[in-house]
């Protein structure tokens, strides 16, 4: 260009100048010596994803980030290790916001050394056993959802490259959870990846034309875009524990745990509500459901990974809208499709700490699960009765934290084992934010907690202390095996806010 | 807490250890010394202003950020500065996305210090007279849209404070532009000041229900929320340059423009469009609309700052969707509120060069204004031929760049002044991004497009060399005074990678 003015060195005020030089510079790019990005038309389509490791320069020792929202449907997770097996990459740092049984085949690239570590929030299935067991020389880093979020956001998770299983994408990155033959809905984990990992891989089985409408992730986060047969299957998001119980014991719980509720004085105008995954947790919504129609609430919002159980709620007017980070049924699919009062939120927005607030710190009741929980209402969702790892936190810790009302329902003896111990063989979420234990022989009121248990007595609900619930269940637990300090850490339980709560160790 | 595990200092592969504490750790502080967040429940809403200036820490040389969603009906700089200079407050930066007439009380703020410095893509009305008369010392810094948003991202332009002019707000800053009475509808511009700032208040006149629904940006990215009588009124967005055409003229050289895109190959199936606020520019699209149906052809996306005219478009499926950035009358912010194939992106999404993808970077035919071009087809919208500013790029030399074909209309003498000059008075889009200029007197093509000159000549399009459009503009235009290099520099124009494409000075 001829034309260019003749411009001064240093502008006053201004600073140094870089004449314009005829055009637009290039973009940084996003890790030092990838491939620049194509930042017009196709340019982000690549043939598979041996392009995708190419391109993304991946390396032994990288960070690759998953997300589990297509969960024990998921085929991406699997297909991104085989090809790093494949290329005889090393070291490899996982971290997937959860992990299934559908992961199976992770369990040889730990053993391979292919993959040596592991970051997550969940696990369960052969790679939570053979973690169990001691495969990996590295302790796994169990974290809470919105810890995850809040370890991203904060650089201390740095992500190399995530990986996000895309329903539906077009050539330039644009993607969302609502149409292909894997739609799974809300990508809200997958959110925090796109906007903070070094580069984004969007995989997908269905391209679609340009723009990809609705946009729930947008190019301007996508670096690449792979097309593969199949990411999955989105039957497998409908897990066994997303069905409502139809079990008497359950159902008395549930009918028990609503009665909290309305005893507690929340079940008011604006009030807000999350169900954990899990039978009993979605008979309490249906007994709050009749007792909302009954006195005429209007609640606020229901959260979490969403239900289509919720979703009628919200269509006959009992919430004002839902605020959805996962789908958990294809109902809840359908919902969020078609109702814009159904909104996606990021992992961040549902449950990171150090954000400007986070949507669990509004809820007004928090139904959660156990696999125990002891006399000082600290509950274990991270292992089982063997000492093995069985899940983890999830957004059980963030939740029972944040919300005015966290009921932890159990049946006293189920999963083969007394479930109100002494002490609890893993600390997942701390007794200091579980305010009620509902079970089959009665309810047990946190200490901290003197005005709602005299509430919940004066409703005629059953209250009783914690230890006489634990009588009930049966014999003292032995405190399990870590408890004694000696066996290798085999997993770091970290709180949401960073700080160690609990490890997980090898049997001494 | 009295259950917390023993834990050991420092574990192998996960580093050094902090025991949970008893209680989420708070989190750090948005900036250093700043009221903290209160991250539950009614926390984040202040009594005014004032609190929240007091909340933000808000001292001498903090650089505040607006957007200008409401156009010429903003009430909240004017409100947000008023209260800066109650307060005694000197030498602030002011980085709006643009700035209007409506904005004059500005003018007295960088009489008295209170501003000291402004960042913005567009200025007209008394600010930018009084700018151009040097009320300031220092240079105001002229971005682009897409610009802004690279400088913002990438941390050269750090906002202390952002305020948000807010249709509607709940409790926890949840915001959105689609209810209230300043419903002014996408909040694209803000979007990347919320997601960059150290700190956000958004500022509403209409408190809703929590949550605000639809959510446009979090509560996670807003720190206060601040209740006035007004924002403004949304009546403002519909300005002058956003009517289509009734003059003859305009009317004969929106036809030749509509021409020239059917002639350059682009008008087929996956077309996308988008046209700059102007007369005549909607007025082509009036024209394209008739062809495309004539064709059948069905587009892509129509963009921009968005009008109830390409609305109308969309609804008559002649684009598969509509990417909005800010919506330009009410017709478009109803369209926005309906249709979920009108889509907000956010200005980074829009122009950003400097992310992995823009959509100003998907366009096939892009039309623009001119204050003035030259003979390279630089265009200055920036200056008028007085050689004050009355203007800028906002997202011109974005589209420009971007677009594979950007087309300059434009009648010849226009504004008081020969339209095509020999030199412009100040660059704001280079000529190397210019593919065609249409006026009344015929069309001339950048001969850096020698292909696309052909296809218009075998069109039958009355193409011409730019300086037979020159002469019958009217006698060569002098060059405006700052050419010479003399005078002081009122402003630096910098392009939209960060580089300096020109200055405008004082006269001599």
């Amino acid at each position: 260009m001829n034309s260019i003015r003749s411009l001064p060195n240093h502008i006053a005020g201004f600073g140094d100048v870089t004449p314009y030089g005829g055009s637009c510079l290039a973009p940084p790019p996003r890790r030092a010596g990838a491939a620049p990005v194509s930042k017009v038309g196709s340019g982000k389509l690549l043939a598979d994803l041996a392009a995708a490791f190419d391109a993304c320069l991946i390396r032994d020792g990288a960070t690759l980030s998953f997300h589990h929202h297509l969960r024990n449907g998921d085929g991406v997770l699997n297909l991104v290790l085989a090809e790093a097996a494949r290329r005889g990459l090393r070291g490899l740092t996982v971290a997937p916001s959860s992990l299934f049984p559908v992961h199976a085949p992770l369990v040889e690239h730990l053993r391979s050394g292919v993959v040596g570590r592991i970051v997550t929030a969940y696990m369960s299935g052969p790679v939570a056993d053979a973690v169990s067991q001691g495969v990996l020389s590295v302790p796994v880093l169990m974290q809470t959802h919105g810890g995850r979020a809040r370890a991203i956001e904060s650089g201390e998770l740095v992500i190399d490259v995530a990986f996000l299983a895309a329903p539906a994408a077009d050539r330039c990155g644009n993607l969302n959870g609502v149409d292909g033959p894997a739609a799974c809905g809300v990508l809200g984990y997958a959110m925090v990846d796109a906007l903070h990992a070094r580069q984004v891989v969007a995989v997908t089985d269905h391209v679609v034309p340009y723009p990809a409408c609705p946009i729930e992730i947008a190019q301007d986060h996508v670096d690449f875009v792979v097309q593969v047969r199949s990411i999955g299957d989105a039957q497998g998001i409908l897990s066994g524990t997303t069905r409502p119980t139809s079990d008497p014991v359950g159902l008395a719980i549930a009918d028990s745990a609503a009665r909290v509720i309305e005893a507690s004085g929340l079940l008011e105008a604006e009030f807000s509500f999350q169900t954990g995954a899990g039978g009993i947790s979605l008979a309490v919504a249906a007994r709050l459901r009749e007792t909302m129609r009954a006195r005429g609430v209007l609640g606020s919002f229901a959260t979490g990974g969403v239900t289509g159980y919720l979703c009628g709620m919200l269509e006959e007017g009992l919430f004002r809208s839902i605020l959805d980070v996962q789908c958990f049924d294809l109902a809840a699919v359908d919902s969020y499709r078609r109702d814009p009062r159904h909104m996606a939120m990021s992992a961040s927005l549902y449950a990171n700490p150090n954000n400007r607030g986070c949507i669990a710190h509004e809820l007004s009741a928090m139904i959660l699960g156990a696999a125990e929980i002891d006399l000082d209402f600290n509950v274990n969702v991270t292992t089982g009765s063997n000492g093995r790892i069985l899940g983890g936190s999830g957004g059980h810790a963030d939740t029972a934290d944040g919300s005015k009302l966290a009921i932890v329902t159990t049946k006293l003896a189920a999963g083969g084992g007394p479930k109100v111990v002494e002490r609890v063989g893993c600390i997942t979420t701390p007794g200091s934010s579980i305010d009620v234990l509902v079970t089959e022989a009665g309810i047990a009121v946190n200490p901290r907690r003197k005005e709602l248990a005299s509430r919940l007595a004066d409703a005629g609900l059953p209250v009783r202390p914690i230890e006489a619930l634990q009588q009930a269940a049966g014999a003292a637990r032995t405190p399990a095996a870590q408890a004694d300090g000696s066996g290798r850490i085999v997993a770091v339980v970290q709180y949401r806010d960073g700080s160690v709560i609990d490890v997980v160790r090898l049997p001494a």
